[in-house]
Order: C-alpha cells, then structure tokens, then sequence
C-alpha cells in the first residue's frame, strides 16, 4: 500500500474521530475550557492513538459505532500529557503555533490537561469493559514513572541502550501497546489476538519514538513544527548520540560531553558539528536499523490475522508501520 | 455529640481508610512515585472527603469494606489536587512542611498528580456504579471551570458574593457533594435519601469553603500550617473582603482597593490594619453568619433519615456539620 492509498483509506476513520470529538466537546458549551480544547485538540493532529484503537477493534470484530468515542479517550488522554509536557518543559511552542500554556498560562493549561484527563476515563469507564480501566492506570503509572526516570537521569550522559529503551518504553509504547489492547477487547477478541494487537503497539510505539527523536537531529522544522536540534541542546540522550557517546574515538567523545555540559548556546551554535560527528559514527544508521527492526516485530505480530475479512484492517496496520519509518513530521 | 466524642467515633473509620490507602499503595513498589505520594498523602490530612463517603454510604445501607477503597479515590483527587495547585501557585508550603514541588520539583509534582488522579477515576469505575464515573467527571470539568473562573477575575476588585459562591461550589463543594452522593449510591440509596445526602454535601462544602477563607484571615499558622492574611496578600475576594468593600464608606473603601492594587509588600504591612477594617465592618461575623446558615442546610437535609439504626451514622454526620464551624485548622 504506498502513502497515498494509505492516507485515503484512514480518511473517513480520522474524520469519524473528529467527528466523535466535536460531539463530545459540544457537551461544554461557551467555555474558555472548551476554546483551549479545542485549540489543543484541533492542530493538525494525526489522530494516531485512535485510529490504531478502532482498526484494532475492527481487526478483531464487528464493534458497534461507540469504538469510536471510546478511541476518542486515546487522543484527551495524548493531549492531557502534551498540556502537562509544554508546562513542564516550558515549551512556548507545539506544532508551529503558541503553546496553550503561552496563550492561557500555566494554570489553564494544567487544569485543562486534568480535565481531558478525567474526560478520557470517564470515557474509558464508561465504554471499555472492566480490564480496560486497569490497563491505563497501569499505563499511566508508568508513563509517569518513565517521566521521572527520565528526570532523575537528566545529566547522566552516560545512559545506557537499555536506560533509553526504558525510558521510551513508558514514555510512549506502552499507551500505544494500552491503545492497540483496549481497541481489541472492544472489539472483543481472543486471548492470542489482543496479546498480538498489544505486541503490534508496543513495538509501534518503540519504533515510532526512536523515529521522533532522529527527525529531532534530522527533521525540516517546516515539516515537524519544532526547532531542529532541541534534544540535543536539552541534553537529552537519545538513541543516536548514545550509541555514538559508545562507539567514539576519545577526542570526539569527550568533545560531545565538554559540549553537552556547557551552555545551551555552544550547543546550539556546535549543532551541525555534532550532527556531523553522530553520522560519522553511524548514530543515525543504527537508530534507523533499530527502528526497521521493531517495525519488522510490529508486522510479525500481525500473523496471526489471516483470515481473509480481516485484510482490510491487516493491510491498513502494516501500512502504518511502514509509514512510521518514512515520515518527516 | 461534643468534640472529643466526635473524634472517638471517626478514628476507626479514618484508620480503616488509611489502612485502605496503604494497601492501595503498596502496589506501586519501592519507587519515587510510591515515595512522593506518601509525601503528600500521610500529611495530617483529616481524610474529610472519603469520611463522609463512607458514612454516606452507611446511612443508606450496609456497603460492603470495599466502600474503604472506593472512598480513598476522593482522597487521591483531593491530594492530586492540591499537588497541582501548589504548582500553579508556586507555593513552597503546605501543611507547615515543604510542598512537594519544593522538594521534587514541578514536574515530578504534576506528574505525581497526574497518577493520582488516574488511580482516582480507576478506582471510581472498578468499583462505583456506572453513574460514579459521570459525577465525578462533572465534577471534574466543574472545578477546573471554577479555578479558570477565579483566574479570569484574579484582578476584579468588584467581584459580588454571587460570583464568590460560584467560585467556591466549583472548586469546593461540588466535590464534597459528589462524595456524598456517590457514597449513597455505593450504599444503595434511593433517589431521596441520594438527593439528601448530596444536599448535605454541597451545603457542607460551602459553609466548609466559607471558614477556610475566615481562617485565612483569622486563624492561628501553627494550627492550620498556613501564613495568615495570604489570601489578601494574593488580591483573593473571599466573603469578609467582598462584603466590607460593598459596604464601607468610601474612604475605607479607597483605602482597601488602593491596598489590594499595590504591592504586596505593602498588602503584608497593612494586614492588621486591613484585619481591623474588616472586622469593623462585619466583614467576618458576615461570612461566619453564611456558614452557620450553610451547615444550617446540611443539617437540615439529613432529616430525611429518621431511623433508629441510621442514628449513629446520622448524628456523626450533624456533628462533622458543627466541627466545620468550630474547627481551628
């Protein structure tokens, strides 16, 4: 399936989504809390987490129309953490426009995270069955505790492979491995098919967050709407720079670190040279090979949908999983 | 019942519910998310939210010991509350100890609350009935509506008493009226004995809200563990303050408004005098006037339980009703 055929047959489900969302935001009537909603929800989104939910759902079964709001809960739930991130980070700007943080303050946008928060549970609660809750408190938990991993190893530039793969792990794939299981037990599949559905979504999510953080060194700031580098002046290790802080020759090693502990505007002004260095060292080539690699345990996953109604949905998945490795945005 | 009767009577119930919140808790393992909620959650807190739950339920019926669990989610969201509130405040206290932002920094403080607000809403939906979900996620929506309120009036130094009782349902009381009714629905109420007991609550919140901001101006910091006369040094139009500008002669008038207009420093330095004018004015005997009147209600709602084997949870909740009049912190 290339891209274009892909984007049309994911056309009317986003726009189902949308749909669901403006129906359920309807609900708040003239609110400042629904114009920050709105604002936040409504940006050009790829809707990712929902559409993964009902193709899931629809992989396994016939689910009713309510798969739809019930995928809705995927996307507050995305949206509640980005509120929370931008405030966190002190980001002033999300996806080329003003953060909701920089319009409406850090009050507003925290409190309108809790709410999209308490909207996506209640949500959850309401549609998913019983497991469904546990699953996203479970994955809450450890999104939360990724969060503060993360934090507690801030200035160690010396994380390990595996200190990363933790971090994106809690961080990114277990809500997407949550949304691919939940979309499955609506859909009311078997042990082995939501076991398989789950499986496709963690590997998806590793994969696609090894992505993020090598369109952050490589990406067009026009496509991706952030500042191009911004990891690195973070000193965020990422994939990249850790493999090549592992595999440098002295000089160059120690070179990235007296960077990485200086100031943010040596970094900035050094970026290309560190660029340079991480592809000398094939740092992106080996974040790139990672990524192929949980996209092939992604499509692995998919073997056990073989039967002949389930193609539309299997194809559709698959094609997603290629697209993670060729988008620039 | 007189105020040591009182406290004999709610121990076992606040132990159980910290017994419930302990083991709650302990899932989380040895983490610095199980390190930070222990932080925030075994603080002094009086378990207020998930008391009244509790014997919300009981005068309705015989809830089973889950009722524990399901009445520590009311704590969680009161405790992911206020994590979230020390944040958006800056404020560096809370309950005479550092706040948690102080001691792990806003992030993990967001977080934090984050999780807890999480585990809150699992809780609710794993073991309240379907409509649990939806109150509290009304209620949700209505407090950050209310916090969003009091930010758009943050500098209106006309504010009315109406906009005042808005604010304070909103933020305050609706939960404490959603803890009640979800309590009595746990309990099996019927849809009287429900309404009542949610009149209670809302009542109670009120009149609760109303001594807060009188303590605020009047209490002692070693009891209640917060600086006094904050609220007038951060501009906040609580009742005694509302009323005497409403009613002062147009000199004492200028004088507040110029006050509340200046500096803060000076706000700190006029504080007696402030104090002074208010009194003079009514401005306190006005707000603890309302109080009496609001648990007046609370009272009054609970007559709909008139049987003998409701006395006990009955009279204990006339007495938290008295307690919010005569509390000191």
């Amino acid at each position: 399936m290339n891209r274009n055929e892909l984007l049309d047959r994911i056309k009317p489900e986003t726009d189902r989504i949308d749909q669901a969302m403006r129906q359920d935001l309807a609900t708040l009537g003239d609110t400042t809390l629904f114009e920050i909603i709105n604002y936040a929800c409504f940006n050009g989104g790829k809707r990712f987490r929902p559409l993964l939910c009902v193709l899931a759902g629809r992989l396994c079964g016939r689910p009713d129309d309510d798969i739809y709001r019930l995928a809705i809960a995927f996307e507050y739930l995305h949206a509640a953490t980005l509120l929370h991130d931008d405030v966190v980070d002190k980001a002033d700007q999300r996806r080329g426009r003003p953060s909701a943080n920089t319009v409406w303050g850090n009050t507003a946008a925290i409190l309108t995270g809790d709410y999209l928060h308490a909207r996506s549970l209640f949500l959850l609660g309401d549609l998913g069955r019983g497991r469904c809750l546990e699953i996203i408190c479970r994955t809450t938990a450890a999104m939360v505790e990724g969060e503060l991993l993360q934090m507690r190893n801030a200035r160690n530039f010396n994380q390990s492979e595996a200190d990363y793969f933790t971090v994106i792990t809690r961080k990114s794939a277990l809500l997407i491995a949550a949304v691919c299981e939940i979309g499955a037990i609506y859909g009311r599949g078997g042990p082995e098919q939501t076991a398989a559905l789950r499986a496709y979504g963690l590997n998806l999510g590793i994969a696609f967050q090894i992505v993020d953080d090598l369109l952050d060194y490589l990406g067009d700031s026009k496509n991706t709407g952030k500042a191009v580098g911004n990891d690195f002046c973070e000193c965020k290790m990422t994939l990249p720079l850790i493999y090549t802080l592992a595999h440098a020759e002295n000089r160059d090693r120690n070179f990235l670190l007296a960077l990485l502990a200086g100031p943010v505007e040596t970094k900035m002004a050094a970026l290309d040279e560190a660029r340079e260095m991480l592809t000398r060292y094939g740092g992106f080539a080996y974040a790139r090979q990672q990524a192929e690699q949980y996209v092939g345990l992604a499509l692995a996953s998919l073997d056990v949908f073989q039967e002949k109604q389930q193609e539309p949905e299997r194809n559709i998945l698959a094609g997603l999983a290629h697209y993670v490795l060729t988008r620039n945005k």
